[in-house]
């Protein structure tokens, strides 16, 4: 009798998105007229660099002939695109990565979901919230979360809470966690994490023996020249650290697919008895037994991102988000908001007025000036009280949005 | 203190593949002059369809206008090719298929390895002999394999031979198995399942309520009008398996990256206290969780494969390979070997003369004649004894291997 997976029982309905087109659904019929703009999911809305473009057309034209096929490719992807991450995202910032030290995928949303699986289920997992969805339910799939609680978290789980409080960047636990999620430059607040406080961190999982999971997939919005690239600029990094990083938001790939991860060949985990393994050999093997290979197509593009023309395509579109981040951080607080992110990020995280719920929140934006965010209680405990605004959007409806913001104040 | 998943201490090395590289290698350094033939790893030779190529040429276009920019597509894949493999893959063999049974992946080495995390640790397994290592690496990872013996199998997954005495498909067990994984036309054997077998096996699913894992990867292969290109085509079949389809070997998308699952709305399995539960939202929540959409690009490459210049190309590239196969089987059985498969799949199952082993047979092609092909013994225990040749190489290089088989002969 084939039996299931009972962890998935235990996951909660995929309850924010689909509410949140519930209510956009409900306020359509409402008011057919009503032109709603969406600061809400954290998708792109600028083309892809023109060298990112040409790129992929020659790599299309390449399928078209024999000489030129591209057939299988390594699982861990083209030695010319691991090379170019190499150059340029770490070796200009003082990091020397190995090539079988970077695994190149077709997204970090799977490479942050799938990671988990070479750790054993006996790990005790540990969270900032609010959290990307992600990292909280592939643990519940596999059977680290125990219980889901009356709050919408998990008994398993160590939650960290982000505040206003400790900039959203949440000290070291007092407690032993083993595996540790951390986001920065954070979804959904925008926050980002300095040098110092990486290092309390990197020294935090050394005592420990503990794990850092690092999404930097944001990485490429950070503006301020003293804050970290990646995890790997504090000295150990790489013997407690897996870094993520992603082509979707740096250059627009969301739809196209191609990120990858750094398993630094210094990081090493414990069998039970307490017998030392490195780590990337089991993530190789997860890898090229489960996947193969990012597009051909993809990857060319994304080793275009890496070009003279390619870097200062992507810096332009980089900077037309952060024009936004700033017109709505700039409108906002004029208007007597509190709002946090923005600078190093492409999410601003906005402090609901007079203490409503996100929810409220949500509604009243909705119903009064057609504009969707996503209600920061979504993401957890912590979120309640807040708003993610996603700075992604087109700027013609990021400036509409705000003058809507102070027809309503 | 970070564990690992201790299964993976587990897995074998992955011996196969590197020891046919370290062979080559050393008969290179000893011939340097030496023309090597490779009729080993199954990736295609044939450029891609125009039509593919031209859908590709346009998605790419689409990515640089804001217009037509596609970001996060449905992680399920985009309708306008769900619904064209319904309408030409199911709907055209009298099977009906509601769009949300259907998941567009990157690759069915993907799908087939990720299925079983949406079943429970407790399932025994069963895999034809022999086999498509994903199949049981990912059970020994996932901790359902047991031991290693020393025939290179495992204690807890039932192995059932495929020989020549049972034409390479095995009977159904006379024990219970819960989930069991078939692939027709066969990876390695080249071997097809009649509809009167398949009826056989939709009948121990029915009857031990177990869930079969359907590989119908080269589908595309089948010749003979009576063999059933989808499991469901046999009454019954959806309230018990899953099926696998693939674009890598039909239209060359082996670089390209785009695949899909079938999970029946009809299908079930257990919970532990025996109450049955759908299995399609359990794999719909760990696709939409683990993964991100395969490529826009691709899916609109896939999606050209249905159109008719499209389905008028691939066929075309279809016969190339099976002309191939046919040569292959032609020539050696000429020269007095026993060949297998090859005629509705692009493998030949080659009998090594005098009963030496597969790696002495492999060694005497390439010493002898230069030409690589895979042992199948590497395959399982039941591949001792037999050679894989593929038939997704170059016509010429076909050609020119057949002559050198008969001057060896």
């Amino acid at each position: 009798m084939a039996t299931i997976n009972e962890n998935f029982l235990k996951l909660k309905a995929g309850y924010l998105f689909p509410e949140i087109s519930r209510r956009i659904r409900t306020h359509k019929e409402k008011n057919p007229e009503a032109k709603i703009i969406s600061l809400g999911i954290g998708d792109v809305t600028q083309p892809l660099p023109a060298a990112v473009i040409s790129a992929m057309k020659k790599a299309v034209d390449d399928q078209a002939a024999e000489d030129t096929l591209h057939g299988y490719g390594p699982e861990q992807g083209y030695d010319f695109l691991i090379n170019a991450i190499i150059e340029n995202d770490y070796k200009a910032r003082g990091v020397d990565l190995r090539p079988n030290e970077v695994f190149v995928s077709d997204g970090s949303k799977c490479d942050t979901g799938n990671i988990q699986e070479i750790f054993g289920t006996e790990n005790v997992i540990a969270v900032i919230d609010p959290v990307y969805p992600v990292y909280v339910d592939t643990n519940v799939m596999a059977g680290r979360a125990g219980k889901a609680t009356q709050q919408g978290t998990y008994e398993g789980i160590v939650y960290m809470p982000c505040t206003a409080e400790n900039d959203f960047v949440p000290i070291v636990p007092d407690i032993k966690v083993d595996l540790i999620y951390l986001c920065f430059p954070n979804n959904p607040t925008g926050a980002v994490a300095t040098t110092e406080q990486l290092k309390d961190w990197v020294l935090y999982a050394h005592e420990n023996e503990a794990v850092i999971l690092f999404d930097a997939a944001y990485e490429s919005f950070i503006t301020d020249a003293d804050i970290p690239h990646s995890i790997y600029e504090i000295d150990g990094a790489k013997e407690v650290a897996i870094e993520f990083r992603s082509f979707s938001k740096t250059a627009g790939f969301t739809g196209v697919r191609c990120a990858f991860t750094v398993v630094p060949g210094q990081l090493k985990a414990l069998t039970k008895d307490g017998r030392a393994v490195e780590v990337n050999p089991l993530w190789h093997r997860r890898h090229c037994t489960k996947f193969n290979g990012a597009s051909y197509i993809s990857q060319r593009g994304a080793a275009a991102v890496y070009t003279a023309e390619g870097k200062k395509q992507t810096k332009k579109i980089i900077d037309i988000y952060l024009s936004n981040a700033k017109l709505i951080c700039d409108s906002l607080t004029k208007l007597g908001y509190d709002v946090y992110g923005g600078q190093n990020a492409p999410y601003i995280w906005l402090k609901t007025p007079d203490d409503i719920s996100s929810w409220d929140f949500f509604d009243r934006l909705l119903t009064k000036a057609n504009i969707v965010g996503t209600p920061g209680s979504g993401f957890g405990p912590s979120g309640e009280g807040y708003l993610r605004l996603s700075a992604l959007a087109k700027p013609a409806d990021v400036k509409e949005a705000m003058q809507r913001f102070a027809k309503i104040y």
